[in-house]
């Protein structure tokens, strides 16, 4: 049998966070230092539950940490902001394996790596369900916070990659039949896949994630010269339909769609048949970013970001075209 | 039977949720600004789970919410830090009470409240257990932090108020029967209570801790003229004898306890009998301050906050003289 948190203690189970955490001084609270020179902190919270975000069925540790990370990393970047550090509560029952809590801070610290930040701080507790509770600090230059209650009629509507595949990545894992559904070769990123490469490919859309600091480093190069920060948006966490749908109620406008140019990947099309532009709109999990912008920027913009497309235009009114407004999530 | 989260729905609970929330815009990370001038910022974060941390058996909802806070909020006190600001996830299950959730949110707003601090952000998810992820921040001067690591020999170990009290609040909480034992009126800070209303101010140690910083507030006040700020130390959340252990241990010295000027309250004395010193050095959740500062700073310290006593001394070594190291919290 394998150990679990029961036989290593509260001062073992410490040990091994503080392998993953920067600060080792252990005083009461974390010392961040100050902020930038003209910026402000941006924060973000999110709970996972096992079996409500994370399954062993679907998940491995080291993914459901990655998770955990990622999607209050993409909170920040939907802000504009640079991450500063985060702190990790964690809720374990007392038979936990300890390779499982291992695995987590590896995929979370690999996560925090990846985008130039660190964990500071945390909390171990015993809980009947394996919890994780993340908050990230962000900073962003006061003049270049995106939000969502700023879009402007004549914007144009721009996401920064594709949606849906997160959901077909979801229903392989709980579905694993349908991989004969994936016949032929297809490309994913820069790559042609098959069989196994390809169902893992898809999978990783669900499972690993990306924050688009990447997105927000390339606004700042185009806007270099500029004084004006014409933007706004929010992250797709909740589907492409509903952060449409956010931004317009937010900024008190409508949104005309152009379905002709709303890229459906072919996996999508291919798993979910005809229910494929379901999964594009309200599939979730996606964590894009949904920008609205002045068109002439938008197109420099999708010139320098190859994945990000011009799916729509902000106008007149309160409707948006042709959506209908279902969420993706309703927790209870 | 009273209404549930599950009648109410996500965005009826969010709604509730915004009530007791500073920020409205509703982006994706919430906005908290600048650090001030030469301030740096410290961050905590604590996890409460319903049948370790609380229990409907000895605390209302408004007290979780208070306590919740509480704790976060001592751990900035411990700091030397003022308050910013605070973040709550919370997980819940569906058959949750709407009048629970809030009532935590009524008193955990109480606490941010009275301590001059708000709530600015936070998450709402489905749990198998009602779960509260708290992060609190704080901002210090640069040159005020208290860390446990500064502590030097010769310095005085002043507690700024009592210990055990807690732990007496939660035995009376736990068996009820134990009352019968407070025959005689007894002095509870500066009154004089006896019966009912006695037993309610004991509780209310437990259940509604205060984070200290108004000796954070005397300390700045004493040291205006000084470059110098020759202060370490903690909170006792985790009982009086850890605080001391661990500021000994961070800063590698030992410690004299003056066991004579030790207060035990009659309170203690009454319903833990001969485990009273016990009950004062490891019944923990007092959430008292640990300070160790200069002998001659100390005793204008306590001049000055009538709570402050004297209780040590550092001294050379690793010892702490006459104190059996056990914790009063081993949570696995």
């Amino acid at each position: 049998m394998s150990a679990t948190v029961k036989n290593l203690g509260e001062q073992g189970l410490l040990k091994i966070f503080r392998q993953y955490c920067s600060e080792v001084v252990g005083d009461d609270a974390a010392n961040m230092g100050e902020t930038l020179p003209d910026h402000q902190m941006v924060v973000t919270t999110d709970m996972l539950i096992d079996g409500v975000h994370f399954s062993d069925r679907t998940t491995s540790p080291e993914d459901v940490g990655w998770r955990a990370a990622a999607v209050n990393l993409s909170d920040l970047a939907a802000m504009g902001a640079k991450p500063w550090s985060l702190v990790m509560a964690v809720g374990l029952p007392a038979d936990t394996a300890i390779a499982w809590i291992e695995g987590v801070y590896r995929g979370f610290s690999e996560c925090l790596r990846t985008y130039g930040t660190e964990l500071v701080g945390g909390d171990t507790v015993r809980s009947p369900i394996r919890t994780l509770s993340v908050t990230a600090f962000g900073q962003v230059h006061k003049n270049q916070i995106i939000q969502r209650h700023t879009a402007r009629v004549g914007d144009a509507i721009v996401m920064t990659g594709l949606h849906g595949l997160s959901k077909a990545g979801l229903e392989l894992l709980f579905n694993p039949e349908l991989k004969e559904k994936l016949l032929s070769p297809l490309k994913i990123g820069e790559r042609i896949l098959a069989g196994g490469e390809l169902v893992q490919a898809i999978c990783r859309y669900h499972q690993r994630p990306v924050p688009r600091f990447d997105t927000i480093a390339v606004l700042h190069k185009i806007l270099k010269h500029q004084n004006d920060f014409p933007i706004s948006g929010m992250d797709s966490s909740d589907g492409l339909a509903d952060a449409i749908a956010q931004i317009c109620r937010s900024s008190q406008v409508g949104a005309k769609i152009f379905w002709r140019s709303l890229p459906i990947h072919r996996a999508v099309r291919t798993l979910a048949g005809d229910r494929a532009l379901d999964w594009v709109l309200y599939g979730g999990e996606d964590f894009e970013l949904v920008l609205c912008m002045p068109i002439e920027l938008a197109k420099q913009f999708v010139n320098q970001l190859s994945s990000a497309v011009i799916i729509g235009e902000i106008i007149k009114g309160n409707q948006i075209d042709g959506l209908e407004m279902r969420s993706a999530f309703q927790h209870y």
